[in-house]
């Protein structure tokens, strides 16, 4: 209905499955894509500038920061990540939909910078079947786990920070859910009267329709 | 993903189109139905109580209003009709959603006493275009349209105490919206709060996860 795309960020814990739900609900759409991140790590081999990343040097990022120009960002490690302002107000004026997978805290962010913002956040079935699911991935240990689900527990104890719910039960039906709410949100009152009102007869300007 | 069923609120101004979306959205769903009203008006030949309305008497009526136990009501050429509650909730609890197609004041009335009920609103694709389909039904004078989209007007302008707009442009697609807003609204966060959180390590009783 909204001609402008909109701005979904996706929050939820490790191990809920947020990734291989975005990538079968991204598959074939043409009006959605992935944000491309800013970073001030180096590029690794065969990693494509404005493609996996926008490379930037710390002052350059730093710069954008303080202009207001990034929607969110985090350190890792000694280097900055970050969600570009403009390179995504370009692509939603273009009327593409961007997806933003970050953690709570930039979700956060980006609700404060973007009230417009539409935030998700995938949910397991369970938080039994979430450390089966980290169990199961015999990659980490015991103690790896226990850690992964404390965080995981303070994560979903901020799912009121959000509008929807997915719970990533079958992935299928979670795909399903997730384009419900994509889709609805573009009709969200609030949303439809950003655009023009007197086309109906109220609002600013709007004349009487007889 | 709730169990429960959803009250669901449609409004829209005459014209619009609002009933012919609706069949057409019930049409093979058996999870949803339309709310049968009660009515003070007798019975026409054919019509059966419980099925077309709950036929009650005046006395029965205000008693029920009384009580709390009508969602809404109106007053049409000195009859009553309105919603029984009662009847609404054990719909409900069934798992049936439950659609209301009621005026603005009707809608007003729902919301106050039942916070969680889906509004949702039908527009025209524009006030012109809403002129044009009552002239062309070519059963009114030009007196009568010019009421009806000065009645229309003042109901469009409520459409912000609605949460959801669907643009009745065209019929299947204006279906297919409709569906998402439904299907979304559950897995909104305060309706899915509502559900036990402490399978989630949050919320009341809730332990830590590892």
């Amino acid at each position: 209905m909204n001609k402008k795309g909109q701005l979904i960020v996706v929050s939820g814990p490790s191990g809920v499955g947020k990734g291989t739900m975005l990538r079968e609900y991204v598959k074939g759409r043409e009006s959605v894509r992935y944000s491309v991140s800013a970073t001030t790590r180096a590029p690794r081999p065969g990693e494509e500038n404005g493609k996996d990343y926008y490379f930037l040097t710390k002052e350059e990022f730093l710069n954008r920061v303080e202009q207001g120009n990034i929607l969110e960002y985090a350190q890792y490690n000694g280097n900055f990540y970050g969600t570009p302002k403009d390179m995504v107000e370009q692509a939603l004026a273009q009327g593409q939909d961007i997806i933003l997978e970050i953690d709570v805290q930039g979700a956060l962010q980006v609700k404060e910078k973007s009230p417009g913002a539409l935030l998700v956040f995938i949910m397991p079935p369970s938080g039994e079947e979430l450390r089966q699911r980290l169990i199961g991935r015999q990659t980490e240990d015991e103690a790896t786990i226990n850690k992964r689900l404390a965080i995981a527990q303070e994560e979903m104890a901020q799912v009121q920070e959000y509008q929807y719910v997915v719970v990533n039960d079958n992935l299928d039906q979670a795909v399903a859910q997730f384009s419900h709410i994509v889709e609805a949100n573009r009709s969200l009152v609030t949303n439809w009267l950003s655009e023009n009102k007197s086309e109906y007869g109220f609002g600013p300007g709007a004349k009487p329709l007889k």
